[in-house]
This record gives structure tokens, sequence and C-alpha cells, in this order.
């Protein structure tokens, strides 16, 4: 597959996915971020809202997954991580696209020529982030941002074997607290 | 002290001292690497290749060091650390500059207004860089570069108990192998 495809992985509250859709703005082609969960739903058979809740997202699906006994077979998780994958080859070999989330840089990692980016900031500005852009009302939002931290890590090395936020998995990771949201998202739009 | 430095940290071999004597070049602010040692080498009376395998380039020096037991007081390696801490801090009282290397980063993280970058290649490339580059004529190049990537490590998590090369600490970690070094060199002296 010759397509060149931007994988942009990102901390909860960072703006990654905002970066996301500016860059794919900025070139003129598509941004698969929630349109995944949903091409996902539709080939799994599961709800969207349990999906988002079985991966990354998760609150109890992916963590228990990772612990349960596959001597009975394949968890619900693996199942969503094979049509993941499935999905995710798919949309690649459509055309060039930004896909955010979702391990795309791995597990195009052999399929797609790719420019793999991460995008981070520190936790006071993904807890002020959360709340002005999403509204969350949670009284703690720094340790909602440590917890999701916490799971996207733990799902990312499960998966892909890799240590998630290393700069050496990347071509590039920008911090958006210190460059601002824009300014990444020209950075990598010029880089393609 | 209002000063901004970039600094710029990077694994043996990924062209990362280039990448700072370019970006000092087009930004027309002085670059000190090699000049750090000497000034080191002024202060403390030791020589300038004692300082150079005492700490990040190590053969001995540091990692014996590290284990050392201390109530007999200060090693020869801790003595240099705050010699380097106050040579880092007055050149960065002079002016904006660019400094590789030497936890400048750290030495820095509350004195100066900083653009940290982080600078790294895998080891295929860096390999074949320091065979072509540096004329290396050793038999076992990418050996070479990976014991200088664990002691790099060993001693930056030593003295300022962070993770080296963990994307977080960085506002832009980027990889020289895929952008290529002079890439690199324009993206972050655009930034500044």
């Amino acid at each position: 597959m010759k397509n060149r495809i931007i994988t942009i992985s990102r901390e909860f509250g960072s703006g990654g996915r905002t970066v996301g859709k500016l860059v794919a703005e900025k070139l003129g082609i598509p941004c698969y971020d929630a349109e995944l969960i949903s091409k996902i739903a539709q080939e799994s058979g599961f709800s969207e809202n349990y999906i988002k809740d079985a991966s990354e997202y998760a609150s109890g699906g992916f963590l228990a997954s990772a612990f349960a006994n596959r001597s009975f077979g394949p968890t619900n998780e693996d199942y969503l991580w094979s049509i993941q994958q499935k999905v995710i080859t798919e949309l690649a070999e459509e055309g060039p696209c930004v896909i955010v989330g979702r391990c795309a840089d791995y597990i195009l990692r052999d399929k797609a020529d790719l420019l793999k980016a991460f995008i981070h900031a520190d936790q006071k500005f993904r807890a002020e982030r959360i709340v002005n852009v999403y509204g969350e009302t949670e009284e703690a939002p720094e340790q909602r941002v440590r917890e999701k931290d916490k799971r996207r890590a733990a799902y990312y090395r499960f998966y892909t074997d890799m240590r998630w936020g290393v700069a050496q998995n990347y071509d590039i990771c920008l911090n958006s607290g210190t460059l601002g949201i824009e300014r990444c998202a020209e950075i990598i739009s010029k880089l393609y």
C-alpha cells in the first residue's frame, strides 16, 4: 500500500483529536476518529457505547478483559481488536487520511507509509481543557485525566507490546500545552 | 531570567548535535556543546577527557559512581554535576542560546524560558551514521549505539530522576531518521 497515512496518538484532553481534524482540513483528506467507532460497531454488531467502553475508554471492560482467562477463548475485547484492525486497514487502503487513536500506528506499521504523531500536554492543561471544551463537570478533572492516561497506556501496551508515549515510537511528538493546538496542526501538515 | 534557551537532548548518533548547530546558525545565537566540556574542565580542574568519560560517555566512571558509598562524601561525578549546573546556569544567564546535552533541560527547568527538544532515530540509522560521519571503525556499531543509549539513560535518570526519551518531558521530539536532520533544525528554529 502506498497511501500516506497520518496517525495521531494522544493523551486524553490534549486536543489531539482537534489537531487531527485541523491537519485533515489543511490537507483536504479525511480524518477518522468517531467514524471509526461507528464502523467497528457496524461490523461487530456491538453498540457504539460498548466499543468506547471496551477499549481505551474502559471503566471496567478492557482491564477486566486483560486479566481474563483466555483458555475459554478470546474475550469480546479481543474480538473487537480484530475488527478494529480490519476496519483501520481497509480505511488506509482507500486513500490518504488522518486516523486518531485506536492504535492505528501499530496496526498499520507494515502496511502503509506512516507519519506517526503523538500529542501530549501536562495534566493541568488537560484538566482545564476537559472542563472548558467538553464541559466536564466532575469535581476532580485532574484525577480523571490521570485515570484515562493509565487506561490508555495499559490498553496500548496490552495489544501492541509497546510503551505508550515513548518518543522513539513516533516520528514527531508535540506538547500542545506549550506549543498550542493550532501550531501542532501546522507543523504536522507541513511534514506531510 | 527571561532568556529563551533551546535545549536539545539526543540519542547518540541521531545527529542532535548537528541539529543544534544548524538551529543556532539559523537564529544567530550561540550553540554550546563541546564548549561546555571545556568550561567545566576549566572550573573543575579535571581534564576534558575525564569529564567526557565521567558522565554520559562513561565507560566505567559514572556507573561506578552511581553505586558508590556516599557516606564517604560526594564522588568526583557528583562534584562535576555541581560544576555542570553552575556552568550551564551561567551560560543561560548570558543570553539566548542552544545547549546540546548535559541535562540542560533539567538544570534550567525553573530558571529560563525553555524550548525542550529531543532528537532520536532508530538504531540502524544511528549505527550507519556513526560509521559514515564519525568514521567509527568498530565492528559492531549497533552494539555501541545500544551501550551509549543505556549509559545516557542511566545518567539522566540518576541525576534528574526523570525518564529519558519520554515524550512528556519535552516540547517537541523528532525522529531525525525519518524526517531528516535539516528538517528537524528547520522545525525547531521556526518554533523559537
